[in-house]
């Protein structure tokens, strides 16, 4: 079964809540997620994000889910890698 | 036997199906695949994609089938790694 | 539980104190901080301080207490890494 | 005995066969062959290619035979490593 | 107790006593001290250097010492690097 | 006893022997020696090369024979390596 | 007691001896030295060389002997590295 490892993601964001808050909750969207997220520019009512985002398996689904709870929005997706395991590994 | 290790295509999809799904259709298309899809351009219908493809032993055809399949088409191959194992391997 | 590892910040700081007692007490907000302060710029009456905070579980709101403490303002969040460990890790 | 370690190849190629196959054959022309092939350019009619070749003992003179029998030309010997082993080794 | 264990002075020097007496003399104001000195500029009557200093915990006030001590003066602190210990560590 | 252990040198060689033979020979001047040679100009008459050759104790005077040997001129010595082992080592 | 472990010399010197020589007689100065001559420059009667010299503790004044011995001249001392082992060490 294929399986989604990083995704490299575009954000829009408003001011609140701030980047950390931001952050931990697309951290806590799924087990095991390692979220590293960059402030490229800052506006006077948002701020655009690059999210890279690492796990097992991840959920864009999900992810996107929190996004839009928090009021921002995904802008694009710039980088997805995935795995298809081989039986073996 | 000469064994594909290693791919780099340059591909042009339509926005549908996006681009995570795309790559875990690529990855999904053969077993062992490492799939790093990055999206390079994006126009008002397209996409432009770099797909690295690593694994085993790369099967080209099957790859152009599934991109061919979901809409896209194979724009160029940009890099292709081959081994030819001794037999001591 | 989702656990901040790392953060950069943009500080603006007052001359006194000086660098290296701002410094030691960011680190001292937290045991097992990590802190490196780069001095980008040195105006008449401020200095603009890149902060980069790594740990086991960073508290952006004692960091920030600390700095407002010091008479100096957190400017801007530019990075912010968590990762929400597996059950297994 | 000098063995002839790696070598970087400028090949002005026809488009057929395609880089997949052309890279394969390179790679099929010697027992340990790794090959790494990039297109550096496209035209009307030819692609120029990077090869760099890595084994534990190139034959150039196979290489090139098989270059020519793909209806390719050898533009140039951009690197060559050799090593002269010590009998120690 | 928080430990500085890295800093980067930019320090104006006249040019006696030389770079590496100078640079002797600040590694020997602290044991374990491992000292970069960089000289980034020489005009005629003083030298513009980089030092580098990492140890196990430094102490600026000797370091300040030594370079004034020599004639020289700290021009700036451009980075620190501080670590507080947690208790397993 | 000082060896030399790495030479970076300029040679200007004329088109035959070709690069693998000529990288082959300067190989073969010497026991455990390795040999990367780039071709960085190609003329009507001659290429320009830089040969990095590495080994345990490199022997100058018979490289520059196997180059004047072959009809090329060593144009220059850009890089020498020599280690003075400590009688530990 | 601090030891000198890295130097970083730039020094003109006339034609002869040539580089290799030049860089042996500077190995040869201290047991366990490791010399790095670059050649930057070269003109009519001179060249401009960079020395970086590492080892367990230079001696700069043998150093500039050898130098002068040989009809050069130290320009400049650029880097020096020195460490102050602690007793532990």
């Amino acid at each position: 079964m294929v399986k989604v490892k990083r995704l490299v993601l575009d954000v829009l964001k408003p001011h609140q809540p701030g980047a950390l808050e931001f952050c931990r909750q697309i951290a806590a969207s799924g087990e095991g997620y390692r979220v590293c997220l960059k402030v490229d520019e800052v506006d006077e009512n948002t701020q655009t994000l690059q999210l890279e985002i690492c796990g097992e398996d991840l959920a864009l689904e999900s992810i996107e889910r929190v996004i839009a709870d928090m009021g921002a929005s995904l802008h694009s997706i710039d980088l997805v890698e995935a795995h298809n395991p081989a039986d073996a590994d």
